[in-house]
């Protein structure tokens, strides 16, 4: 299965690293890949320069915002929130139509310092903006809700806990948490909560997660919802 | 200890009658005792009218909006999120004074049917606009995460889940959190989140809280912080 992922940053590296080691055909698709690929600069969240991260990644293809979507059977958006509804519109609703996005950014605003506002919420969200502004796509909300590398290795916390999955189309939502499956993800850790607005609440769950950060201290945690038998 | 619970609601009955069977001093404040008692309709929430249930419950006083603070050691705010600021200006900020508030509301707005917004959130909280208001009071929010029933009986669910403080005040939290454990939490089980701003997370958690209630059809779960060992 070909697919897409959109962003280089620290969850674009590490989903993508995860697909291509799964067997996936992977593109990650960035502004400049000339300029990305040359970047020498440590990423902030990694402490590792791009250019070295590629250096141990190179069969997985860096193309322009919207090369390698047309043949994608899945699009991930690993874009930073603030970004992605400009990177989604550069590649453009002609090639996203019909398209299943896996959208897992967070609206986080750092503008004002730590810890980030949420630059739409309530009423609002990021998926639900990125699903009215490209109706023909099958967005899908899941995975924002944890750090990047337990998205992609959920053993890494023992026991149960959760993702979440958020979306209109039933086959989108499906094609993903088949996704979630490979990555580790026990079915009946997966929690379906409807159509796209109730990615509201997982997008809302960021507050409390970068409180949580700052009190253990480490970011190797994740919700559980513990039920009554 | 004397203990003053604001609101006669679902909650309000809850966390009372809870603490009358610890054998705390328990009054409950309402804007007006004898319409209260004499409630014969139903709580949409409960199926149980006022009246009924305080027949049950004769042993916990019932007094008007103001009465019993002076005395109380704790004042606990069950009231709607949507009229506590109100009741509390009723109140008043002198006899509040010095007082740890346990604040346990949530800004749930629904004029707009279901699922509710929240009135306040991201770059606010009720738990912080209720601070504002009453400098002098040490706000501490908790249990505003989970059904009423969980909040004072945590046994209900199985296994480790947590609850969750927010508080500019060491003392205060510390008062709050050994009102906690006599409920039955667990120390290890509750999670100090930091100061009063920290309640922005955990109000911003009801979102996704009404969406779980709707998929799991019943409100026994809770979060549960799962974390790498």
């Amino acid at each position: 299965m070909k697919i897409t992922v959109l962003g280089t940053g620290m969850v674009g590296q590490t989903i993508s690293a995860r697909l291509k080691g799964l067997g996936f055909d992977v593109s990650m698709e960035t502004r400049n890949p000339e300029e990305t690929k040359n970047r020498i600069e440590a990423n902030p969240m990694t402490g590792v320069a791009f250019s070295d991260w590629y250096k141990e990644h190179s069969d997985i293809a860096l193309v322009a915002y919207g090369q390698s979507v047309e043949d994608a059977e899945l699009v991930i958006n690993a874009t930073s929130g603030g970004a992605s509804l400009e990177v989604l519109s550069k590649i453009g609703s002609d090639k996203l139509t019909d398209k299943v996005l896996l959208d897992i950014a967070n609206p986080l605003d750092f503008s004002q310092g730590m810890p980030p506002f949420l630059s739409v919420c309530n009423t609002n969200s990021l998926a639900e903006q990125i699903q009215a502004k490209f109706p023909q796509t099958k967005v899908v909300k899941s995975l924002n809700t944890m750090n990047a590398l337990i998205m992609v290795h959920p053993e890494i916390i023992p026991g149960d806990h959760n993702v979440f999955v958020s979306g209109n189309d039933e086959l989108a939502k499906k094609k993903v948490i088949k996704l979630l499956n490979s990555f580790g993800w026990k079915t009946e850790n997966i929690i379906d909560l409807g159509d796209i607005s109730s990615a509201r609440g997982t997008e809302m769950l960021l507050p409390v997660w970068m409180r949580l950060w700052g009190v253990f201290g480490h970011a190797d945690f994740n919700f559980h919802i513990q039920k009554a038998n």
